[in-house]
């Protein structure tokens, strides 16, 4: 039984966590943090998970982690930084579902962050854990940093693309619409129902944090030079992630075939029949990221429609997935859920 | 392995029973019919079986459901009846989620539902398929006739009050309220988003064919005349429903601790902790129904919530958790999903 | 001209009689308080009030105030009572959207609000704001409680029964479903689409702090002594309340007929045609209450079905009608939009 | 008083009509057709319109609109052209919601709507309907052509550009996203709140019917030559387009001074100050477009966010303002209200 802490346990991608974890065999969750919440329940905040969580939530110090096999950080930026050097020296793996060890350039991301980075010496040892890419050093790894959201949805729907070679990289256009529960469990107003619901709009097109990841991500993938235009939107449901992708083409090639023979092996990378659309419901609550891939009227402009849920495939569910991999364990385990649809 | 089949699986009943059953270990779905997608592929029609469901739909007939073990009908009222009576006596179990074995009176079911009964003589036989009543007799059936949604979270909230003749039956009040898929897959105008969201309706007050469901439910918890007044809503959401249930108290009592006692052993019914809500999130996609008791202000009024997931508990979880009971597998089987939330 | 100010511009109630008064032909908006955003443009926090209110928030002081014919107070409980006093001194009329003056009984309101009054003495020359049942003593007054948002839901729907003498007092539910814009735009998490979202939950039900002002209004319709439970519910929209009323009848009426001839002169209230239902989105951002009278089955229970906008008819647009009102100007002024559908 | 006749008015176009037309001060609604339920009263099927609308429904037959000033066509594609040459015979002046007049070259429009036109004469007499292009020839017109929702909000945010020759027209990108109200009111699955709630998708991503509309639009305010892809997607909320535009930029501009003085005189263009983002909400209801400018990262990819509410200015609104242009009346009357927030 492999012991898992979770550190930041009261958001959305904790509790998705624990929902996961729940039901994996090989997982006992043998902490779980909150310094707000601590010495209550977890299932009085969550009564969801009654009867599947016996835990308490404890305050988030390293000597109620160090007997844990990995530790998870579903925290704020800022946090896995200063306490993931001290967890691994205790010889703890460390998952880290925030943006602290996923950009490369220290001075990039402190620019984007808005904070100075307090353990740059682990940046370089930290394997991003995207494992449609990375599948081989994640094995390995003793630090993970999980992709966000957004960058999982694009990357995933433009690598095909760019590891062949086959569009104008400078002119890249991601439109990605969002789901609520992406500004996570926050009380802000701009997170309100009242706010949210029955509307539909863009934010920060001036330039979003995962902007830097996104184009770091593609930029592994083509020599070339990328150019990329990533606007963010926020629309009224609560999971999901549609990405509408956006580049031009060089020459002809077989889409379809690339894409799915890109994909072939991997369990949860879906690529969908020609001339499908991709609906964020089929994949709610699943780890699955189904991809859609057009050429209308067979013009010069591809464009890629992918969706994931953004607290499973795009958060807590990508965790559990590089857990496996850093385990040993079937990279599925744990993660064969169906789709919630209706 | 049992051999399953499914009649009507382009419904939310149906699809949610091969959500179900496509994780459940001891099961395989050999059959699915359609008449209207006859030769179609199932992951067609629902993406998000991909990968899950490797079955065509077929056409609804004797043949190609006489090889199962078990076949659910999760089709509208009036199919089961026409086709139970051959299945039976092709030694096939059947587990009807349509209201068509519900009522034990015949002309009371022919009165609400508005046609003739076509096998009068099986009513007696089957098994209403609370399984919280009804264990017992459910492991023993041939036939079961699965309770309706609202009939299932109404029933649950009321009977420890009225097996133990704790308030006036004459005056019982259930003000309920479901998610729009209780509507079904339909094309109906009332159903469409720009009528059904961002609005709340009460239907049918004048009478709903869940009524006398109820009513027959409740009679056989005690010997005093039942005098119901439910009231159904329309409430813009797809999954859930939520009862709210009115009873006037005869005398003290301990309240909490009888829906404690009465529920201790159910896996699927989870009794709130004493000043709780019971919201709907928190059983979405969940077999469970839970309960909240109160009694405001010390009066003589109990005030009941109890929610369900209108699709599981309220109709195909408890068909799966019917089928374990008649197959002699651990009730739970299949059915430990965690609700979705958020 | 009327010159009105609003105290609490920042508010839903505050932004919605802004909606409200800049299409008034009779009033000009000379000042809109807010202590948080003080100096900041109103149009842009709220754009869409963008040509239509050129004013900017000031801080909530007597001397911005004192040169106006009317003050709105769409402010949190306990703001209106500090202030009202020294207004009314210098002739400015007060409409209080707030609960401050509501409650006749001092230590009763002290109870529910937790707070001691600050101007006791002017709870007794406070006029309830709700025209159908004041209208007279409206026009004569100088400061105006209106009434809230379930309440005015609620005794609309039970007056014409008690007025009459038609149904037992003892026994009477409100069984009432709100949306979420009834919160208010506050920062809390219960109120986060992903938490109000795509769910329905009771609250409060031990006791809200509408129930003392319910009963005080049913209580002034009956020599009888009013038992009364009250139930609010979440439900997953932003604007609207629909209440179900239950009461049982001691004898045989027109109850059609009856609400008819008590609302025929009521140019706000529309009692909808025999076996219809009310639908909370045809009152959408309308100053109506449509109410449905239904006696399920020919019984003995009366259910009565009352629908307004919680932020129109439960607020705002009930404050402007009392404006109108207290200036001589026609009731409808102001008020003639017509019901957002779809 | 301007009599208007109003064909199909049972959809969502139809309805939005009457709610306008109801407060309309030069304007009484004569004749309100449907076929499907002529006889019954309008507000009948409308609650909505209780008290506003004393009309039923009659049989669209030329006698029953010959009466009329002016008939708005808010019908299916296909039925506008069989009947506006007999009503412009009888001097009655035709406003068509729906596409038959809209596409000059009569063979494109026949490959994409799929029948054969019966009255290509029509067509060049057509002026098509958006008065921030054709204000002058509107004022002339027998018959107009009103715009369909997402080409409204696409040019209005391309045409500032285009017009001005400041980006390669041969790559512009139209990444938008609609409200459920835009498939109007018929019954289909896709458009039920269990299928369409909580879910976002693109769709025709092949092609849709409104891009040939968009290309002559933008193609009309360029030589050059136009490319254009058009990705349509289905958001979760009711009423509401966001229009994402993306193009290259030739060479520097000053971009939000160019757009504000484009449409400093158009009451119903309203440019945001610059850095905001366009949110739907703030239209809703309104007959109004917010259109905001970016060019993120100071790069060579201009982003317009353009929002409308497409029962408003998509389409119902749209339609009032050219009647207001058609018969002299001053273009807002009529359509002075405010966006509903929340």
């Amino acid at each position: 039984m492999i012991r898992a802490g979770i550190v930041g346990g009261t958001g959305y991608t904790g509790v998705e966590l624990l929902r996961i974890l729940a039901l994996h065999p090989e997982v006992a969750v043998s902490a779980v943090t909150s310094r707000a919440d601590a010495g209550q329940r977890v299932d009085k905040l969550y009564p969801s998970l009654r009867g599947l969580c016996d835990a308490a939530f404890s305050l988030p110090e390293i000597d109620n982690l160090a007997a844990c096999d990995v530790v998870f950080f579903a925290t704020p930026n800022g946090t896995a930084m200063q306490m993931a050097a001290d967890l691994l020296a205790r010889g703890v793996k460390v998952i880290d579902l925030s943006a602290d060890f996923r950009i490369k350039d220290v001075a990039e991301w402190e620019k984007w962050y808005g904070m100075q980075h307090a353990s740059p010496e682990l940046i370089t040892e930290a394997v991003y854990g995207l494992p449609e890419v990375n599948r081989e050093a994640i094995k390995q790894a003793r630090l993970i940093a999980c992709p966000g959201c957004y960058p999982t949805a694009v990357q995933l729907g433009f690598l095909p693309l760019l590891e062949n070679g086959l569009v104008d990289t400078q002119y890249l256009i991601a439109d990605v619409k969002s789901g609520v529960s992406g500004a996570g469990r926050k009380a802000e107003i701009s997170s309100l129902m009242s706010e949210a619901g029955e509307s539909f709009k863009a934010y920060a097109v001036a330039g979003h944090r995962h902007l830097p990841e996104i184009r770091q991500g593609l930029q592994l993938a083509t020599s070339e030079s990328v150019g990329l235009t990533f606007v963010p939107h926020l629309t009224p449901m609560i999971r999901g992630i549609h990405a509408t992708l956006y580049a031009r083409l060089r020459g002809g090639a077989d889409l379809q075939a690339l894409f799915e023979q890109r994909y072939q092996n991997e369990a949860f990378v879906d690529v969908l029949p020609a001339g499908s659309h991709a609906d964020t419901r089929n994949v709610r609550g699943s780890n699955r990221c189904q991809i859609a891939v057009h050429q209308p009227q067979g013009g010069d402009t591809v464009v890629i429609l992918s969706v994931i849920d953004n607290l499973v495939k795009g958060a807590s569910g990508q965790a559990v997935q590089n857990m496996n991999l850093l385990f040993g364990l079937p990279e599925q385990q744990g993660l064969e859920t169906v789709a919630l649809y209706p």
